[in-house]
């Protein structure tokens, strides 16, 4: 038996089962400076902690994708090894916020399981949730991947498909504690557009554009302590599927969210991912561009000072916005369209 | 109306017009460490705290180009989004250090304007000002730009032209507070030369080159969250006036001065810049060398333990600089010449 | 005179002579957390300040090679800013950890000296030292670096060839201060082999592959401020042996060893480098694998709790290990073996 983990295959799930992920993590300053220098993040709050002070927080806490990426990331090892396709996320709500100096651990449980029409693979749903050094949640989500048998004449395990919401409901959505808008500076944050401001269905371009660098999605998801293979290994990936290294989808999100800073300036935190889907994968020399539309406008029960908008954001690679692709003539998803999140903000109101 | 903003053009500054730009930023250790690994930077005074404290300072204070960045990059959004070109910097004075933890914001003025001949594009000065949470001025310089019009058939303003030194005077060369040389260490900064030994004229060749990547510029261009499109979106690109992404050309002066330090490792500070030119623009691939000559020693009032040097330091692309190329056959910048810049440090005295 | 300092020659060498280096550094989290994102390292001890504290340390210390890199790039310019090859490594010992905060310097006495055969170039051994704040030593090696003379007609010096020792031995191991493995968390730092369960002979494939790129080992090397011109300057290169841009070999080592995490995550601090060799160049596009072969199991003194593992770890370039390569048909090192590291890891006992 050799001492090096080949990761688990479809077999090795059994739902119920709780895996404890390696590697508790110290998250620093560097790692927001970095996350910043990879995506090019502009949201005042997890840049300055003049003005996350001025929020009521003690400092400013580090961006939650960031958090989401490193939960992820302690997970791959354990779930994801020998994923062919991540397909799908769900239920995902963040919780306390993350601060510098916090350690984060994590742990997933098997909810669901199915094997494929093919007998080759089968879809693992998994909930991982990350905690800090106190024990409280940072971050909940369900995700479900597509993994390899290790022999296909294995026999099919019972099929346990987990029931999930379409949404996270406003319930669950958490507020970091002490949280005042009373005195936020919408300029100083990079838009005068608030809550109030937005309709649903109203559809915002985000302009920019940004190509991807295999240098640069390796260092984001190394950061991130993601160890997938079809992330680094281009030699292995020169006889696979694409014939070079696929950028980690979190990669995609992060970038999409770093762009819809123009036109969702002061959407200062997000509080849940209602769902996700990567339509396409991306490579280095592609160009990522977004847009977000408005699905719905959510009171927060008892906060008259900030609100919820629940947002689709696309992006797209080598294909600008102004249009906002989304389907193509066959209603499938259009192919430039490379991933569609469905999430929700939090916004100050008027 | 979208809510995402395309960025002002011509038509939309005024002079007298103060702008109050976006994402305040808290500075860390973890910018200064990136600084090092994105631009080779081997000063003592930034690299170690030690050595700081040994020259009555409280820590190791930010490099100081680093700081230029970070207030260039807050105004971008504002100013250059639809630059054409950066046309030169002036009166650029840097104020109180920046040290870890301190949060930097930043404003511009608009001091002039100027319609081109060709009426398509305008060139526009600002005055932009970086200050401390103390409300400290750490940096201010005047920049100049060209940007597009959105309406070539809009009428010119009024023409203003802005007075500008061509030289930082003296007495606006700010030293930090509490600085003592007394206890300086040459040998451990890197070099036995000390303001004493560089005369007027001389010039240095930096020796070593090292080699542009898209990666590398992208994450320093992000880390000081500036966002202009020509520096990241090489689909745009493609269509454009050089089919690629264009270097930010603060990532350029940042080369030479990390080169410079071969050289001139006791130049210790940066307390202004007089005067810079982008002569060239600089692509991935291209190698940057430097070399400087000495173009004024100046006495600083009351200090008989440091001294100012003015230089002026030339960045090339592929072109190594035993020679010192600066111009051409035809008096025009050499075509390999891509910076130009004027500058005054500190350095201690025997 | 110019003040740029063109390294030191082969003639410019003494036995005896002590070389002091430049840049003293203040390491921080952020160098750790670079050293994450630029090599993908997991071991939970740099990882976690909990974790760490769990051992009885005050906090996660900086990765061991993070620190020998930030020693050895000290040395660079002093020593082998003119090296045609580094050749080798012997008696490297870890001292004190390194934590953030701390500040380092190194310094380098000249062991010894040959003139090679055809009296272009010649070898020479130092003994570099890196040394904390308070004096402390924290890394002690012996490396060996083939430099070009500046003149071949020069006489050779009297060869010195230092006695170099094959292993370091035991007793100069040393453990950090306080340090306890009672508690030691094996599920969370990544396995549940310890000490006991490594037997002489195993040989382990470390299974992931990671591919170079120019930007990766350029900012890391740039990182640990060395500044070797074969790994920056490409134009430079296009002329030279390889004509293209050496990775430090320095990288290989710490992809090696991050790579090892797989089968050895246990291995939570390395106390010694017997011995390297970097038997070829990598380039960027190249595939990085590595295999280890446990060579010796080490009882330490009135420890029950931790003992040491001798290790080889061999790294490849596009080859994986799954055959263990290391001599080709013909004894010599096979031509996909980029590395042979002979080094000492401390791991917990049952």
């Amino acid at each position: 038996m050799s001492k090096s983990n080949p990761g688990r295959f479809f077999e090795d799930f059994r739902v119920g089962q709780v895996l404890r992920h390696a590697t508790p993590r110290t998250v620093t300053e560097a790692d927001q400076a970095l996350y910043i220098a990879l995506t090019g993040s502009r949201f005042a709050l997890h840049s300055s902690d003049v003005f996350a002070r001025g929020l009521g927080l003690p400092r400013a806490p580090l961006d939650d994708l960031l958090v989401f990426h490193l939960v992820f990331g302690r997970s791959v090892a354990d779930v994801s090894r020998n994923a062919v396709a991540n397909l799908g996320y769900a239920a995902c709500v963040f919780g306390v916020p993350v601060y510098p100096g916090d350690t984060l651990t994590a742990h997933s449980r098997v909810l669901g399981l199915r094997e494929t029409a093919s007998g080759k693979t089968g879809v693992v749903w998994v909930r991982s949730t990350g905690t800090n050094q106190r024990g409280e949640t940072v971050l909940d989500y369900v995700r479900w991947v597509m993994v390899n048998k290790r022999d296909p004449a294995a026999p099919a395990p019972e099929q346990v498909t987990p029931d999930l919401p379409e949404v996270v409901e406003a319930a669950r959505l958490t507020l970091p504690e002490g949280l005042s808008l009373a005195g936020y500076d919408a300029e100083l944050a990079g838009s005068a557009d608030l809550f109030d401001d937005y309709e649903i269905g109203e559809r915002i371009d985000h302009l920019d554009g940004v190509t991807l660098e295999d240098a640069e999605h390796q260092m984001a998801t190394r950061l991130y302590q993601n160890n997938a293979r079809v992330h680094f290994d281009l030699h292995a990936a020169q006889t696979g599927r694409f014939g070079k290294r696929v950028v980690y989808g979190g990669h995609i999100i992060s970038l999409a969210r770093a762009l819809s800073f123009n036109g969702l300036a002061n959407a200062f935190r997000i509080a849940a991912i209602n769902g996700g889907r990567h339509t396409n994968p991306s490579f280095a020399g592609h160009t990522i561009y977004a847009w977000s539309e408005v699905l719905e406008k959510i009171d927060l029960p008892g906060r008259s000072d900030v609100g919820a908008l629940r947002l689709r954001t696309v992006a797209t690679k080598d294909r600008p916005c102004a249009e906002f692709p989304l389907l193509g003539p066959d209603r499938n998803p259009d192919p430039a369209v490379v991933l569609e999140l469905d999430y929700t903000v939090l916004m100050p109101r008027r």
